[in-house]
């Protein structure tokens, strides 16, 4: 072994540290854990008897193609049914601004590639997701949180922020959203806030990259139209994902953006892994020309907005005064905020030891450090009676810690 | 749009370019063109059937696993069966010196993410893997090549190579080998040879990074032992992958080497793509574990080693005089070269279009930019009379071009 493995490591790795959660999904993985800490879909929302159809399909009359490397732009038959799924919806976009990457973590660390200098700066909510945070992170991008209301990023605090900036001839890369459901807030950003962020979005000259791998799963309220339609002129990067609505065991995500920029993610991808699993795109492509992909993601927003109603009468019922959630219309995720002397930090391994249950602590969301009392809880995992029995625990070690 | 997409993008992103021999697939793809471009494995190597079965029998006992996210080292199922079959073969391993990639093409990746700063030099062979070549460029490397002989990299040009930098300050952070039936040039080290460079990066205490692709594709010879083995010190990474001996539309591999090492790829891979997917691992694992690997790996050395003869039988009979061209053990690539009047970029274009047959030209795989008159010629994908008639009409051109 040599004698200097940390000395020769990379700048950006020696700055990356690993991802809590994940270290804290293997730490609570014993069974009689209840825990809202991972962001797993449930297993009930997986399509396997349609999925075992499909895959023999492949297999009987498609496998040469499906086993052999692809296209580092994805296979097109996924390509095209992805695109026309948009058509319908009302997005003027082609097959040209459209590719499959693996899934939208692999599109985060593209961007971040492709864009980001050691201590560039880009702009994020405060909180934000932890894998996007960190992907930025590894090329050594320096995230600026914005504060979030109800409505999503304030509008305000950004302008405010960029025109700061500014002054000091500083000009972020992108400003990094989560529009829908946001992770892990669980508020959704109103067409009113949409358009002011793009309004200054264009002021500036600043891309926008819109996260979406929740929108789909709304329960409740009104559908509001995506960054990257109410821009219109290719500013916004949209990165969406298969793994909430059919799977993540396969990987898929796939980027819409304009085509100069996907030109240039495409050239990052392919020195990263040459190609997307072929096997799993065309699998993707038939489940949805096949009409499953629609009719299960119906299924799995009736089982999830039943999921979401038991965790939030259960907040109702079990938590002690002075503790807040929010509410959200879709998504995997809601936020609770509890009283300021609680470090959730600190909570969390109370809750684990004493009460058997999990969350993640709200702090490693929030890029300047802040969020301390706050946590993150899911609710699409956990069968209903063990979450009523979970925020039961949750409501009695935080009420202990009030006391 | 914003104004300035060009002059935002990251200086590593700037001095990348697209893969040669990715664009030259699209364009040959129609089917009239012989094309010994790729690298593709035969078809007829996939086990369909054997693979439908191990599929079904996943989905019947465990989609709910299969289907969800998994753990980034890789399917701990997957890793021990795979640890088992190098323990067979006399490899003190176990698993926690072994982790699962998207491909071998991400562990490049992430190796090149985890050591190299912009401006980093790195040895390579000359030539050497274009997809190694370009995963280093895209973090900034600097390749220096040592030429090959017969017996693989030459040993006393490495050594003097890095006493010269030596002197100038200048640490290499690794060197990039391919010991087995070198891409592109189909050279296997020599025992003797691999432990000559083994010495010197001791001695000069510098990482190897042993590539792997092809090594279980030997047709004759003897079975050399890997750098990773003959080191025993951890001082070898060694990089693996099923796109050659199962399925590339998969995207599996794996790195094999010391804790500390895997420790931080796996950092690096949490912020590249969470996991690889968890179906494919599962399936490759429950395949493996049937013994379909084992017997499937022996039926594509039987197909390949007769695909190489009918290659290297052609070559004799059609390349004109003063045309040289190696002679494998192993793998999917040979190397031809022409007399050095001959620029293989500019006969690739007459072969296209003249005669319909493709290769790729030797160029650039050297990260000099010299072997202007070679080129490389895979012989696994194209059946056997194919290859003769595609042979027969690439002397006629290389011929043609000597006149």
């Amino acid at each position: 072994m040599i004698q200097d493995l940390d000395d020769i490591l990379s700048v950006n790795i020696k700055h990356m540290k690993r991802s809590a959660i994940r270290e804290l999904l293997k730490l609570i993985s014993r069974p009689e854990i209840i825990s809202f800490a991972g962001g797993l879909p449930s297993p009930e929302s997986f399509a396997v008897e349609e999925l075992k159809e499909v895959i023999m399909s492949v297999m009987d009359k498609e496998a040469a193609l499906a086993l052999q490397y692809g296209a580092t732009e994805g296979d097109t038959l996924l390509r095209e049914l992805l695109v026309q799924r948009y058509r319908k919806l009302g997005m003027d976009i082609t097959i040209d601004n459209l590719i499959i990457t693996t899934a939208s973590q692999q599109a985060l660390d593209l961007i971040a590639k492709m864009f980001l200098n050691r201590g560039d700066k880009i702009i994020v909510e405060l909180p934000s997701y932890l894998g996007g945070l960190s992907a930025f992170n590894s090329y050594g991008g320096e995230a600026i949180g914005i504060p979030m209301d109800d409505h999503g990023m304030r509008s305000d605090l950004l302008e405010a922020k960029l025109a700061e900036l500014k002054k000091q001839g500083i000009k972020p890369k992108f400003i990094y959203i989560i529009p829908d459901f946001q992770n892990p807030a669980g508020v959704t950003m109103s067409e009113d806030r949409r358009k002011e962020i793009i309004k200054i979005a264009h002021k500036y000259d600043i891309l926008i990259l819109e996260d979406s791998p929740y929108r789909e799963l709304r329960y409740e309220g009104k559908h509001q139209r995506t960054l990257y339609e109410l821009d219109g002129t290719g500013q916004v990067i949209m990165l969406c994902t298969f793994s909430k609505i059919f799977v993540p065991g396969f990987r898929i995500g796939w980027v819409i953006a304009h085509p100069d920029i996907l030109d240039k993610i495409v050239l990052g991808k392919q020195a990263t892994d040459l190609c997307t699993p072929a096997f799993n795109q065309r699998i993707a492509a038939r489940y949805i020309e096949k009409g499953y992909l629609d009719s299960k993601i119906q299924s799995i927003i009736n089982q999830y907005r039943d999921k979401k109603k038991v965790m939030l009468d259960s907040l109702e019922e079990f938590m002690p005064k002075g503790v807040s959630w929010t509410k959200p219309e879709g998504g995997l995720f809601l936020q609770v905020t509890c009283p300021e002397s609680i470090n959730t930090n600190d909570l969390l391994l109370k809750a684990i030891d004493q009460e058997f249950v999990a969350f993640v602590a709200g702090s490693s969301f929030y890029c300047d450090g802040s969020g301390l009392n706050t946590m993150r809880l899911n609710f699409s995992y956990m069968p209903a009676d063990k979450t009523h029995e979970g925020i039961k625990r949750l409501g009695k070690v935080i009420a202990n810690e009030l006391k």
